[in-house]
């Protein structure tokens, strides 16, 4: 705590304590004062600023009272996470750079008796640890800028959520269960979930080229879970795994825990390059191919049409399951089009297709699908039935509201329109900031994020910590691929779904800064729209 | 019936008796056909939509296994109502038994190639193997009643569920999101889940003693999740976990995927025999104990109050921690009391303690949550976040709505009364019926079901079939212990909280029918409340 920063105003119609109190939230808002910080002593307040400890303590009982502290008699009192509503604009506390990313390690001291435990999570921990770091040299530059930019998280923007329709699909979905069978749908139900919700996503598929029936659908809390099921039901010890590098850092970390091998494929502009692919399939005897093949994750890289058949053929000729993750499939911007899924050029059931909905209506929803063939979606479905039974059917029946109106439709276009601006903007001022200074990057043609690759000498961690120094956040790459990569070690992931096209350009213009005070160190070369393509 | 209204469509996957079937029961439920009108005879069909005799028939069957109709050979095929209550009472179709346990195994052909899997789930095919046999038993008796009466489900009473006030707590949760935060909250969030809810749910557990902070709490999408999160996290290969002997099948099954040692341990009627677990514990060293100290699953029994405090002090004595699943402590009967959990004896954080809301509200929530404290919870946040991300916010902030207003409690405490109905009805069936006969059973004193012990030389598998012959379902109890066991044998479990107690009073009657043919050939022994504990 800096007494430095504090404004009080005796003057002021405001009372004291209050005026107090608004200054540590705003200290807590601007990261200054950390989530499990401990607030100085009352008497620290008469000694550095004057403030009587009368003041001081109603100060802190209104911090108490409006969520922004916790504490215990004799123990002190510690700063937690301001209420949502304040944390919005500022994403600059740890806290909300956590949860960005999905993680969560608060501070507090580890006491009492401990478990030991089977968790590996090395690349979240390192995801987690780079933002740790970025935050931390912002904070130390004392020319630092008001705002910190986060370029990392591969989330939609929030004003797209059309929070007024999923209000009313969520009314909808209650009185569904006053129609038909009752209260008897409320009893558990079959693993793949319900049914009248399988029959519409059937439908809404076929968009992709996919003519699932709604038995061959099973519904998932998410992708991940997906992605989970699929690792625990198709995956085990010394089985080989094809993989593009780099990858969804997601289904890295869950198939990791499986104990397989990994066979790391290159992708180069028009995606998974089938040339190698077909070489590593001569010389080893993979079971499964995981890819992303439209808006690929990190590149944004859509695997073409040609490519797509000929995948297939590969599948069969050399025997391999395909899990086809069509995630970002409706975000593809202007210089691309809509192209069908690998598994509408599969008429034997090799391709195993996942669905996603955190992208489309909103990720704290946690609303999937899985579509397979007959013997394989049994066996997820027998997964499913065990690990958690099904997925929620109130959820489930928002979900079919939501998605079933027209508006959906409108909603998607509008979406397409937002992102496909970001995404220029972001590539415009990467032509012009990066380009000149030797940088190549990959056209992404969806999704959220492109791979950025640096000058050669320039690493991507020292990178990183520059521009965190000028207030922006990117991702150095190393964890999204399968095995350590020398291409990895100047690589970054830059994301644009949820920045403004001011904030990307302020963004770009910070990485520029960065990138000229380590250049001066190193030689430019070839520059622009590009990907250095390696394994 | 008016043939004007049926849709069919042959160009459609499903086939056309499935569609005719389908377009019957809409009829049904629009009130177009009658309870007790008769349906057109097969060859109406023909000549009015061109429907063959076999499509007609087969529909009439589905119909009729579905319980929508009742019909006698040469009688012709009568409308039955289907709603809810109804269908409640007659789950006699494979489909809904198989739903009823959660799992799903349809009848199509297995074609196309097929991927070898890791899946080991032999408990629960055995249930299902159970039941599809009680099912054709009960089909191939010519004598046999016009119900099936299943009492292995150990589902809750579907006439409990509050569905209009659910439909409103849902249409609440939703305006929740224009408020606060707004649209911010539907981003990514913390795998503990909701703060606000986590905040409410620390305050309802104090009831049974606990006070947890609410970021000791993670919330699961039921305890099926909770175990997984659990046996994933600190349970591997060699690892022995103690286990109550009977137990959940659940629990079983999933901890038994991660290649653990089991320690079985006896039961009494106070529940856990904590002389018995000593010995156990001066020979091994295990690392946890599971345990459903509140209406045990199977037994229905509850650890009693001096138990528990000696229980948590051979838990620090001997290091070891314990899982408590805590699902059933709202629903003790009126010989029984409340008790506080095992984690209000724990000041130390050995005890993981679990809650599932899926008997409070309804099955097909799938809500539920762990209270743990800080080293352990982080490591269960962590695991969720890798797998699943965090539990649905609009699923979420539903149950928040739901559970914490008033009539919730009024909601509960109407549900024990019409379970303790059950179950007294269930307890003075058996005195009346079986114990002449020479059977044992638990004085279950909450939750669902209870544990039959047979006379000897009555198998249970034999004794499953022949009241499946007489019309009704109980399981045997082998599939519930840990290890082969000699006692289970000859018991099995009887459900009683989805069946009526004129239903209950006839399933017993059923039993006592079976048991006495069998028992002609057997001698009979002590009888009455009791159990035969062994390991």
């Amino acid at each position: 705590m800096e007494f430095d920063n504090i404004r009080l105003d005796k003057t002021a119609n405001e009372p004291l304590y209050r005026q107090l109190a608004e200054n540590i939230k705003a200290a807590v808002r601007r990261g200054d004062l950390r989530e499990g910080e401990r607030l100085p002593p009352i008497r620290a307040w008469k000694e550095s600023l004057g403030v009587s400890s009368v003041t001081a303590t109603q100060a802190y009982e209104v911090l108490k009272e409006e969520g922004f502290t916790s504490g215990q008699v004799g123990r002190g009192t510690f700063v937690r996470l301001p209420p949502a509503a304040e944390a919005v604009q500022t994403v600059a506390t740890l806290t909300a750079l956590r949860e960005t990313i999905g993680n969560y390690s608060p501070e507090r001291p580890e006491t009492g008796p401990v478990l030991p435990d089977y968790l590996r999570a090395s690349r979240s921990v390192q995801v987690q640890r780079y933002l740790e770091t970025a935050l931390a040299r912002y904070r130390a530059n004392p020319s630092r800028p008001d705002d910190f930019l986060v370029m990392t998280s591969g989330s939609p923007a929030p004003e797209l959520f059309a929070v007024r329709r999923w209000k009313s699909a969520m009314a909808h979905a209650g009185e569904s269960f006053e129609t038909g069978a009752g209260a008897f749908q409320l009893q558990y139900g079959s693993p793949l979930g319900d049914h009248e919700t399988r029959v519409w996503l059937a439908e809404y598929l076929r968009r992709f080229g996919l003519h699932p029936g709604a038995d061959e659908i099973l519904l998932t809390t998410g992708s991940q879970q997906a992605l989970d099921l699929l690792s625990r039901t198709f995956m085990g010890p010394g089985d080989t795994v094809l993989m593009e590098s780099p990858t969804y850092i997601s289904a890295l970390e869950i198939f990791e825990g499986r104990g397989i091998s990994w066979l790391p494929l290159p992708l180069d502009e028009a995606g998974l390059d089938l040339d190698s692919l077909e070489r590593t399939l001569q010389r080893h005897k993979p079971r499964l191919l995981y890819t992303v093949p439209t808006s690929q994750s990190p590149t944004g890289l859509t695997l073409s049409l040609e490519r797509r058949s000929r995948l297939l053929e590969l599948a069969r000729r050399y025997d391999f399951f395909i899990l086809e993750d069509d995630t970002c499939n409706e975000f593809y911007y202007p210089a691309a089009r809509s192209l069908p899924a690998l598994a509408s050029f599969d008429p034997q059931g090799r391709v195993i297709y996942l669905k996603s909905f955190s992208k489309l209506i909103f990720p704290a929803l946690r609303f999937g699908a899985i579509v397979a063939s007959g013997p394989i979606l049994d066996k997820l479905a027998e997964a499913k039935g065990i690990f958690d039974r099904s997925t929620s059917l109130p959820l489930t029946r928002s979900v079919l509201k939501f998605a079933s109106h027209p508006a959906f439709e409108r909603e998607l276009a509008l979406a397409r329109e937002v992102y496909a601006e970001r995404q220029a903007t972001l590539l415009a001022a990467l032509a012009e900031r990066l380009g000149p200074e030797g940088c190549l990057w990959t056209r992404c043609e969806g999704g959220f994020s492109l791979l950025l690759t640096l000058p050669p000498g320039i690493r991507a961690d020292e990178f990183h910590a520059q521009a965190a120094g000028e207030g922006v956040a990117v991702l150095p790459a190393a964890v999204l691929y399968p095995v350590p990569s020398h291409a990895a070690e100047n690589t970054l992931r830059v994301s644009f779904g949820d920045n403004t096209p001011a904030s990307l350009r302020e963004g770009v213009e910070r990485l520029g800064r960065a990138l000229r005070t380590l250049g001066q160190r190193s030689p430019r070369s070839a520059s622009g729209p590009g990907f250095v393509a390696a394994v």
